[in-house]
């Protein structure tokens, strides 16, 4: 079972500051590394039949099926009046709702519970929770896109974050893709998700602490630092698609801004084109080199309204984890990752991995 | 879909600082929750045949198909030479390896890589990683053995765990049990695992900054702290199973002990009983209220060494959390879980279970 090539070791990361431990014993060689569960599509590609998925609400003519409708690209004239190529609706299964009282921005909301143990914050249930429907049809991926059409779904991002940051309670919004069952997706047709909180969520919290101090030590951001050959994939002029030193998954890819830049929903029209032709091709080499693996895509931003002197070290990035294998009590009870794939050895496999 | 009766709310709770969104409009009503993952066993329960499996090297016969024997219980005089209960074995494909060379035990040996960004670590693959099997029978699960039987279970770890409290260069234990393919165990023989690890993983560190925090806060320990009646399940004269504040997982049970202690595997036999009692019958209602879902569980206890000033905010916990659903980009991205069901409704329906 084992790649004799390179000896276990544990790295933690300079972003999270999380241990990971690789085992390349714990697995076949990297480039054997496939998904059992491929979410392989019956009609892949834009060559395949056009007919909309029976029973799917985001399917185009199915407009009525879905909650309301937020924005659309190209926008239209009268709601639910045009053709359309992005939408960006409300969830009509909210995790946070919209219609709850908003706290007090002053205090976050949070309150300690009158009998609980100190420490202890409760806050009603306000947030937002919108769904991106990245094409009217059922049977493209978003990576079948062509990369103004991925440019696009960038640009509706942004422009749904830039809406939210309007609100006084809205502290952080987390930008994220379920593609495949194993990664969680409950919806087949292509989709992505953005929660818009009224709490700076814990990870967010660990990363900007984290960079910190690297920060302090350095007098330098910590992704503005990696120059690492091994574990670069591809760059285009304004970002770099890389392999993370302490990668907790197999074949985990970040796509970082190559300028140092705090907020994701500030790219303009060039930058989301680079970034949408980078983000298509990194998701083309994962459904090749791992057999159309189930994944899932996450967008690490600033919080609103950090202070001035944390900007130096707040540098948003996309991240992109493959779900290969499950998680098990090692990783939920030590929040230490084990994976078995080196990062320098999957930076090589995709970098060298034809995808034109 | 929605379960009218509370609303949707947000906690963040005093031991790990984690935010959960609680909100029953993403679920059915909490008592229909139940896994579409049973992990049946065919032969389920002492009644079953009691014929090994053919390929497993966990039955009884087959000792010599595995990693070298640490410990069995009863102790064999010769080793592998007598009939045994439970056998500590090596894992045949560690994610640590005992046969590296430990780092040097002062500075933790972690090195920042020369040519890395200040704040990457590495630290060479040292440590343990162990099996427990927890009974020579394929057809028997955990909560099949008699109080007793589960005791013996707690107490092999606890004994492996002071064994390796020996070795200078580990610095934490973890003990877990994966049950169930999507809880990601790989054997289906009942069995859990412990990883000694050269350093302290993230949610140790995480873990104890913030019951220091509240510590500092308040005079006294968050675990101490909990008396909530209403998210209770059972108790006994050494512990309480309780539905925490803010679970992260629908079901998630804390078992904890009543009085402050700060390390697992200092239990005693008769606590060690007590214990075993409680663990088998949650894992009981689980099953029976969950449709025998996959589970995790994680013994939760603190570093080796830890300075007596420490003490008095570390406080061991058994958590137990059943996989009813997949994790997706949110909580990945974010830290922060969505869970359908409150803690307070959790605990009454597991309070009101009868497994007797
Ligand atoms: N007609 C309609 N109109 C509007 N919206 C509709 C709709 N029909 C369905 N939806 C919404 O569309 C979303 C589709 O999302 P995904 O398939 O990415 O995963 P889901 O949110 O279900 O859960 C995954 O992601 C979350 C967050 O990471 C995890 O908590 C969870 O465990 C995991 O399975 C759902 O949230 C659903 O509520
Ligand atoms: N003959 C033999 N002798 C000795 N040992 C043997 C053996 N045959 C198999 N083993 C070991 O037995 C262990 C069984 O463990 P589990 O089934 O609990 O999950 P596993 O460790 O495979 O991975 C799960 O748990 C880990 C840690 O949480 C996650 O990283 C991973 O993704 C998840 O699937 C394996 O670690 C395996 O190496």
């Amino acid at each position: 079972m084992a790649d004799g090539s390179r000896t276990t070791e544990a790295r933690r990361d300079a972003v999270f500051g999380r241990w990971v431990v690789f085992s390349p014993a714990r697995s076949r060689r990297p480039t054997d590394l496939k998904s059992h569960n491929p979410t392989t599509n019956p009609n892949p590609g834009l060559g395949g039949a056009d007919a909309p998925k029976p029973s799917c609400p985001f399917c185009a003519g199915r407009e009525s099926e879905c909650a309301p409708e937020i924005f659309r690209v190209p926008p239209a004239a009268a709601p639910e009046a045009s053709p359309w190529r992005i939408r960006v609706i409300e969830n009509l299964y909210p995790a946070l709702r919209r219609d709850m009282e908003p706290p007090a921005p002053q205090d976050g909301g949070a309150k300690e519970e009158e009998e609980s143990v100190p420490g202890e914050l409760v806050v009603r249930g306000f947030g937002f929770h919108d769904v991106v429907i990245e094409t009217p049809r059922h049977d493209v991926r978003l990576w079948d896109l062509d990369a103004e059409g991925v440019r696009d779904v960038l640009l509706a991002y942004a422009a749904r974050v830039r809406q939210l940051e309007e609100h006084p309670a809205v502290k952080y919004v987390q930008v994220f893709k379920n593609h495949g069952a194993s990664a969680g997706a409950s919806m087949a047709h292509s989709h992505s998700q953005m929660l818009g909180t009224p709490f700076v969520p814990p990870s967010i919290t660990t990363r900007l602490n984290c960079m910190k101090e690297v920060f302090e030590k350095l007098g330098n951001c910590s992704l503005c630092e990696i120059k690492s050959k091994e574990t670069l994939i591809s760059d285009t002029p304004n970002f770099s698609a890389i392999v993370p030193f302490a990668a907790s998954y197999p074949f985990e890819i970040w796509i970082i801004p190559r300028q140092h830049i705090s907020y994701f929903h500030e790219i303009d029209q060039d930058k989301a084109l680079d970034l949408g032709s980078l983000l298509k091709t990194m998701l083309q080499k994962l459904c090749k080199q791992l057999n159309d693996p189930p994944f899932n895509f996450m967008i690490h931003s600033a919080p609103f309204g950090l202070s001035s002197s944390c900007l130096p070290y707040a540098h948003w990035f996309l991240q992109i984890v493959p779900q290969l294998s499950v998680v098990g009590g090692f990783e939920i009870g030590s929040g230490c990752y084990i994976n078995p794939v080196f990062p320098e050895d999957a930076a090589k496999i995709l970098r060298e991995l034809d995808c034109s």
